[in-house]
């Protein structure tokens, strides 16, 4: 059965089939990915990504309320979350507040939740990902909201599917925690700190704004003719338009600072379409796809060229230390005989 | 120059001049590899794991001062650390404090530290990790502790490089902390609460024993003729030796509970050998590190074959929505003329 039709006509019991057939790797899923393909590229891919304890899950939650709800005079958004977390109330780690919240989210039709189990290969995990988002992208959800936990450099590669990258913190994690963000800040380009009403929220703040100055160097940078104009940075971005991640506070559990993202994220995808950011993002977001996916499949093709009693022979030589790693390689790939001895 | 003879001999400079190599990629890294690996074997892999914030740096340094500087009758261990952490103070992440202890273990010519950016691909981090983890081994040093921050899939990956892998806890992270540890519960083989002064401990220890229960289906199984029995967990160990992670706290600011944490790696280590566990965790340990060698062995020969100007075609597509990912790939290794039309 094709699903395709429906997944078009906005079918809601066959989108949830088909991410299903997704996740367990069906033909029936990826014959439904090539017809749905061509449908794909309307939907702002929004990543939401932070330290465990940072409360990203209900930010996430709030801005799909938001999304839902907006300010009179806006048109509701169709909205799906895609949690790639294990600490997400998404994924069933949760708290039970967070479970709580997510309850005003169930029942509305413009609304699709779906989470994913952070175990098995991480690269499989950010392939799956890039399906369902096109999957949702294809039945015309507008906004598409991935949330991953932002500790190891697998799931900054999810953040990367997305066209804009929220990093999220929250004061008093400790400079541990702070320490850890300087790859992820690279990567930001919003930076929100929730549980804004907390003590340290400016400390957090300052860190957050020198380590963003340490990362772009771009505005650092002084031009000889006004090395003295304190004005250089706001000179540089009228030449040249320049997205500098603003720092925003929120305290989601509230709904504080929420309509402020909204538009920060707004004025992000304005700004991708206006400057031609939003072709390349989508280029390289695509490459990165069809990298991973070419990767799988040569490994997949050449397993079916190798015998599992040749394989053995070469990994028992390996296990008994009469030949390394890399010359393992070398005998399975130049088809190195079993009858050589080692 | 052949770096191996030296690292044999025990030499320091050599040792750092190859793990650079090694580091950087270099052919006379691979060379001196090959030669070493039929010296590797001997020593024990102790992985550390935890979410930042946990103290895991600080109890690794306190585990190679102990193991230098051991009760007496006991001889000190030579000691490698690898530590894969944005946050360890190793890479330099660090607050000050551990900065300053870190100083107790300097000018020991028994300790070898080596840090690495957790930067780039992450597969290619958990191969480095593997490929010095064995000129470690071979040039001599009997624990090799390899510290990494345990939040995503990627550094479990390295975590499973050990023999041992040791998970680091602290009370008072909160419940999401708690949570997504799931994952990585599974692999432990000892779990430490650290920072044991702080309040929480209790609790803590609590999640952490309902967590392993969970984790741990064969604990809970219940032989129809003792179900009332209370004891039935002690008799199903005496008939089968089953590895009960045990639950440690320790201070390691204090170094308390650090010679009881020694202990419990050098029994994990006898029953490692006692039950076969070793033999397989190496193959485990062989194979999955032949594994990824050959995945990214297959994926530089591909590159090798295809033109420029055919990936460059295809991508075209891809971006322009004519094909999908999946058509991209086939046509890729199908030899797609890049004269069809799509």
């Amino acid at each position: 059965m094709n699903l395709a039709p429906s997944i078009l006509a906005g079918e809601r019991l066959a989108l949830a089939r088909l991410l299903s057939k997704i996740e367990n790797n069906m033909q029936e899923g990826l014959t439904a990915l090539n017809e749905l393909f061509p449908h794909t590229g309307q939907a702002h891919l929004v990543g939401v990504t932070g330290a465990p304890g940072t409360g990203k899950s209900s930010l996430v939650n709030q801005l799909a309320y938001y999304y839902r709800h907006p300010i009179q005079g806006q048109t509701p958004r169709k909205i799906a979350i895609i949690a790639v977390d294990p600490s997400s109330p998404f994924t069933g780690g949760a708290i039970l507040g967070d479970r709580i919240r997510m309850q005003d989210l169930a029942g509305d039709p413009g609304v699709f939740i779906r989470s994913m189990a952070a175990r098995g290969s991480l690269g499989g995990l950010a392939q799956t990902t890039a399906s369902l988002v096109q999957v949702f992208d294809a039945a015309g959800f507008e906004t598409i909201l991935i949330e991953t936990v932002g500790a190891g450099q697998a799931e900054v590669d999810i953040a990367r599917l997305a066209h804009t990258t929220i990093v999220v913190e929250a004061p008093g994690l400790g400079d541990e925690i702070q320490a850890i963000k300087a790859g992820i800040l690279e990567i930001a380009d919003i930076l929100v700190v929730n549980k804004a009403d907390r003590p340290g929220v400016e400390s957090t703040e300052r860190a957050l704004q020198n380590m963003l100055q340490l990362g772009h160097p771009i505005r650092n940078m002084k031009r000889p003719e006004d090395a003295q104009d304190r004005d250089d940075e706001q000179q540089a971005q009228a030449i040249l338009p320049i997205w500098v991640p603003p720092i925003l506070r929120t305290v989601a559990t509230q709904g504080d600072g929420v309509s402020e993202l909204v538009r920060a994220i707004s004025d992000h995808y304005q700004y991708l379409h206006d400057t031609g950011q939003w072709k390349k993002r989508e280029r390289n977001r695509l490459q990165n796809e069809l990298d991973n996916l070419l990767k799988d499949s040569l490994v997949a093709r050449w397993r079916a060229t190798i015998s599992k009693s040749e394989y053995k022979y070469i990994l028992d030589s390996l296990v008994e230390r009469r030949i390394s790693p890399h010359q393992a390689v070398e005998s399975l790939l130049d088809g190195g005989s079993p009858g050589k001895s080692f």
